[in-house]
């Protein structure tokens, strides 16, 4: 529980600090939330590597998506991924039913505006992670009823 | 490991972000380093809570140091702080010889002077966490030979 509350308290740090230096300057929503969606990707990237140090050879995209959805989000936020879904297209739908770094916030929707920021970095930390896996995608998040929410990973075919 | 992993590569994340905000702007290296410590204080102010919810109340001064060496930095950085030495007036030397957030940075001379971006977190983060305590303190650490290094915490009398 320590280790889950330090990773969190600056997850939310980092989140107030870029919005706060937004402020000052003339930042706009969109490039903040691209900030924490390139910091996720790095430290994905780098994760995923440690990761994977002693794993076998992965089969194919989906058993890549599933050592996501099961050891990686394990790792990371202590729980696996309660569903995942794909149209065997390259589109794969990661549900979280209680998504750790939403708990936080309050259930109601009041608080529902601010959960993109929330989940920038969770979306970049996919998608780092997948691509060091030699897999380009782009990663959106939604959410519908806090705390749950939907990845949305679409496998970008080179 | 994976959990040491995420927060490592965050804060450096962090670290590296703030300093390249800071070349755009014309924010110089003490400021850097003050938001860094300033977000170690509010991290180490949520964590103590959660950290001391079941502790038993704290005898004294010492008492109080004495679980910042052990149980907050076991929590932390998976070991305890080597060498606690005080004055008894108010001065206290936490000694980490193998301090986690040096580790990834090569032992060699030639990096010292980045040390103290990788120890401005942790500064506040005693600050923070003493400061939840009821204990006022300056938070100050120095490097000699890496990975160790020694924070000093010279408490405030009120």
């Amino acid at each position: 529980m320590a280790d889950e509350a330090l990773f969190q308290f600056l997850h939310n740090e980092v989140i107030q600090y870029i919005y706060k230096s937004a402020e000052h300057g003339e930042m706009e929503n969109g490039r903040c939330i691209s900030k924490l969606e390139n910091m996720g990707f790095r430290v994905g990237h780098g994760l995923i590597e440690r990761f994977t140090k002693d794993t076998v050879r992965f089969k194919d995209e989906l058993d890549v998506m599933k050592f996501i959805c099961k050891d990686f989000w394990t790792s990371v936020f202590k729980k696996q991924i309660d569903n995942l879904r794909t149209n065997h297209q390259g589109i794969y739908v990661l549900q979280d039913n209680k998504f750790r770094l939403l708990t936080q916030l309050s259930a109601g929707k009041q608080y529902l505006e601010h959960a993109p920021k929330y989940l920038a970095f969770t979306c970049g930390l996919v998608r780092g992670g997948l691509s060091n896996l030699g897999v380009k995608s782009i990663v959106t998040a939604e959410v519908s009823v806090m705390p749950a929410c939907k990845f949305q990973v679409m496998i970008q075919k080179i």
